[in-house]
């Protein structure tokens, strides 16, 4: 390509992975460029010290190598806020992929700046969600940088191409890197995702081996497991009564999660670039997490901020999963959402027997629920059943009038 | 009350049991009108012998019992409309209750011209929701109608004081009904629900007791229930390939939640009339057609559809919630919903097990899906990655701009 | 009536007008109530010495006569804040009479904190929407309170019998109040309304002289009147380069929409209590306030930002309408609203002439407006037309499978 | 450009002018293509004679020539449709180009079917909206056609040298054309707009020289113009009671806005490709449509309906700016929008002066508007003022209880 733009230093988001080594090598060799490779722990469950070795290994100085620990960073600022709008893609998907994406970036961003790099890169393709989350991020934090976005640009036409590349390059490939993988993974603190190849046709039951993050129901304990959940101005901060820090907490639900099968689903969703694909998610600590949310502000939620809020969820369900979490539009929903959970405080009970999740008491010191209104002795607030007439009549006044103009027209 | 309004001939929603049955006595003896009692079989499991028996003994003369088998017209005219927008009120309840009052008020009301009656009456307290939705739609229906709430009128102090009512007039009362209920019932064919009394502390987990529409998953079978439904233009029309009418394949589905233990909700709501209450769901039926639906749609339906609805549907669950079922709002609401459906039609596979409901496999003869456009090979539609640059430069771009904007300013 | 709550102190929304004098009696007399007044200035435009000698005149004490000048408060703390938002109910109203109800609630249950006063009560009657959104504020802000709304309880069956109320307890009547008024006034620093009476039937045009806040524009100057408005995170602060108090401003701008015929408004509205009605409105510092505001958001917002804000907006009307300001959910709205006009600085240049208002400049040092990008050549944020391609190949390409669905189906 | 799809036959979006003339020639000589033209008429005011001559000056084939009147189809197809949801983009621009162009794209892919094109091209520029609504509506429509887009495409760098390409291809230009227009211009029967050049800077008023639709205010006439305007389900059909077709309504209406200096707009507006642009509109007819509208609407439509259409409104607007016409969340949203239109007939009566437009009465057989219910009396509906009270009380109760518990907590 004649047209590519000069670039001095480039910040990677790098895994360690074949696929983003071979990259590394591309921006060293056809963009002659420093490379800075940025790995992040963001709980996906590898070990980082390999991805050190690989940088090493393939020349880049160790001050231009970057791992870093996110883990309490992406639950506390990311994971938990969006937690607190009781967020849901297309009914169903929890955003596990998406809330992960702008962190990345904003650590890219974070670390091309202190090193003086004027370009990011990443290793996404070109057909997916993900590349729009890291660019619009990259772009909204760091306007002027230079995006360079391998597999959009590059001519390996196979994946026989990219292998000879990598082996004209010295880079180490395992062994089981040689065929093609029978489905691609993400993975991070909040989930584990896998789409591709053997899930490609949507009229097939995804085979037991894509999940990893859970077992299955049939496998779970017959015994049900309880256990409380404590929340404070919206997030969770205690599992039976232990106090936890963001990561540690989503941990333990995930552990939760597994040993009883919760938090699978397989789902087709509507990939912002314009088309369906199917994926397989585990969620299993945000599939606890969301019950348990519901269920505190069940009791502690006025109506009015409830009902808003669920109004207002698809919308920044879709900012999120279409990759502007740094936007003014998300910023203005999640104050609005943030503010509503002043006092969402107080302690949710919780059962999970073999893929299910109940929530079975909820108490709090700010609750809403009141029993001596719903009962029939007249409460505090005293309800007079009479009221109801008038509430009614006043509330069905425009349909009667509308009902005679109707009958009249 | 001196205020009573003049009222010759009152169609009364009449259940056959104690309540209703000394509600009927009241309207006779305080209003001295002639009652007509309308009882429905909307699919509640009891017969509907003894409602008429009971109001022969009540002396209610023969032409002025009504009893109407609405089973099919509820499901084809009321629930599957509501499941074509994936109706949930406050991320969880299914609405069964709700949607069962507008068909009830409108058949009173259809009797009420037939037989020429000036009022309708129903047995729902002055605390509930149930009063708004009957109220509302008898209004809206019939503008000068007079409606008369029992509940909130008569000066019955206490459940002894009603007792002596119904024994004053001769009215049976069944052994079990001496003492008051453990909780209060509502059922019908999408769902029963159970609330009052012992279910009155959100703290304490709902007793097994409650359930009656489900066994426990707990007690489901170790092996799964895998079964096909066919959708055409929204509707579930078949099940293993097997035609069944709305009525019969709710049917169906409920047995097969019923024998899977699906569908048991635990939750506290927000009562239109501004109260919290706690209540318990069983919907086995209805939650499986929730996720079979959203499965369906998941390939036939288009993005922007598919989000529309969802940023609409929080709006019209609590338009049924609290009442306003015929109101023009939500019929303007059921008209983009409806349109959406057109191509809604194909085949999902469910998988049942324990409590849980999977959608396994979905096909449709209008799938949206285009495996060849998510591959890495172009499909027929040329993807080329290329385009995603521009799509990204394009919606980063007023990002990119503020970003500028904010750093200068 | 007889099941009047037994009260104390009453706390009266009081004009000193002849319907709120002979309220004043009524409460000391049907209650046995001390009655505290209290009379607010919103910028009505009228004098309040005489609502003092007045409330003397009754019998109030002097300790007990409370006269409180609200209108920088009401503009800065109410007025503005619904402006930020661009707000207006039904397309056309500007909300004057709604958002003056909160604050004289609020200062009501205030001074009822104060004096130890166990109830409140206001003028208004039982038709309109502003007795909703007194008691709405009175209970949000003091759940016990009492609440009296004499309109609809006494029983006073004409003009006539409150005359001679009025008579038989010396109270004042001014020789223009024998008659009854051609229409109903209610005025603040924002705006007058007029409705009833010659008003009513809304196929007739408004007489000239129902207007009272505004010249016609038929005898407005023959030459524009142009100004400059700068604006300070979203609120106007300056006038031609004065810095103006909040309700010093609005007064400058009354007076420049005054003088140009600027303002008036005839139209239908909905009620929340369920009816029609018709009123004539005069916004002239408004009407001129909401053109300006849109003209500096629309250099200094970004498109998200304006496009939620739109979004909400209706919804944010309708609470203020109805009289839920002090509510979780219009709290949640505004707190994302004032999120947004944290860059919303800078000047705009007005032009009115004969009613009209429009904007011909608009400047900020936060311009989102790049003429750079705009123009052919190429900005400071490259703008490659070829990005277009790309944006409108995936933006379509839903659209695209759909279409070859559609023929294929 | 090497990768130019081969093209045998390309529809070209032709006005006559000079720059389509030259993207007519260089259609034919960059891809060898055989170049249909089609010329509309949409009301833009300019003949249509002359476009045909120059396509055969240009060597353009007879039968290749398409010149269509298209005004009646698009107001009541494409304006009247969009007037029933009181369509308003940003909260001023009535959206007189956008609306236009599904319909020129619809029209192009219309003819390429029946001359069987396998192209279709236009002559905006990368940098504006129009592109995006051009080719999102020909891909909706005709998802395999190839589209061409030449400014985005060619290598011309300067005026000059598509002068220069033009004098070499023997296309005549104007004199009027040899230096650069002081603005560009879009006209339509709805409106015309400019913007470039001399509007680039918001901060500076627009000459009066770039109004072209209307008369100044200043120069419209002293005596107000009155008239009524009878609708039918939601359109507009006669005018002082002739009844007129669609674009001869439009055509008079905008007859009486030029002849009072209704309709001028000058705004900052959001492009969809992401950047503000400044632009003047001119929209006579549309502006006392949208008030009369608004008016009919006032005492037909609900409460429920309205406010339904006001929340959805700026969505819809937002998809016909964007270009998403032809989108199955349009067409589900105006599904709803048509369905409220069921009563909307009757008369309003309009007054326009000086740039004010008024509505000054309104009638119909469908009035929700009910005068006995507003005024003192009790209506045919009666209303009774003590219902207020508990509808007052009910919806205040969640917030009591709120109230409480913030106080406690």
């Amino acid at each position: 390509m004649s047209d590519k733009p000069a670039v001095k230093k480039v910040v990677l988001a790098y895994s360690g992975g074949l696929d983003t080594s071979i990259i590394l090598k591309w921006l060293q060799t056809e963009y002659g460029a420093e490379v800075i490779t940025f790995t992040a722990d963001l709980g996906q469950g590898e070990e980082l010290g390999p991805a050190r070795e690989k940088a090493l290994l393939l020349g880049i100085k160790p001050e231009n190598i970057f791992i870093e620990d996110l883990r309490e960073e992406f639950v506390r600022d990311y994971v938990f806020p969006m937690f607190r709008a009781n967020t849901v893609y297309e009914g169903q998907y929890l955003l596990g992929t998406s809330i992960a994406r702008p962190l990345i970036a904003k650590t890219q961003i974070d670390i091309a700046r202190k090193v003086g790099a004027d370009a990011v890169s990443h290793g996404s393709t070109g057909k997916g969600n993900d590349q729009v989350r890291y660019e619009v991020a990259y772009y909204a934090l760091e306007p002027d940088i230079t995006v360079i976005a391998p597999w959009r640009e590059w001519d390996f036409k196979s994946r026989e191409a990219l292998l000879a590349f990598a082996r004209d390059h010295q880079i180490p490939i395992a062994k089981d890197k040689l065929g093609e993988a029978p489905f691609s993974v993400d993975a991070n603190l909040l989930h584990s995702s896998s789409e591709g190849k053997v899930l490609e046709d949507p009229a097939v039951e995804a085979p037991e081996s894509v999940y990893m993050r859970t077992i299955a129901p049939e496998d779970a304990p017959d015994k049900a497991t309880v256990f409380t959940i404590d929340f404070e101005r919206g997030d969770p901060v205690a599992i039976d009564g232990e106090a936890l820090s963001p990561a540690n907490l989503l941990t333990k639900l995930n552990e939760l999660g597994h040993a009883n099968g919760v938090g699978r689903l397989d789902l087709v969703e509507n990939r912002y670039v314009g088309m369906k694909s199917r994926g397989v998610y585990e969620t299993p600590g945000g599939t606890i997490l969301l019950a348990a949310h519901r269920g505190i502000e069940s009791i502690t939620l006025d109506r009015g901020s409830m009902h808003l809020k669920d109004e207002l969820m698809p919308r920044y369900a879709e900012l999120i999963y279409n990759g502007f979490w740094f936007s003014p539009e998300r910023e203005m929903l999640q104050t609005a959402i943030d503010f509503s959970q002043a006092k969402v405080t107080g302690q949710v009970r919780v059962k999970l027997y073999k893929g299910n999740v109940s929530i079975i008491g909820r108490t709090s010191p700010y609750s809403l629920y009141d029993q001596e209104l719903v009962t029939f002795e007249e409460g505090k607030v005293a309800y007079d059943q009479r009221d109801a007439a008038g509430f009614i009549k006043l509330n069905a006044l425009r349909l009667r009038v509308a009902a005679k103009r109707d009958r009249r027209g």
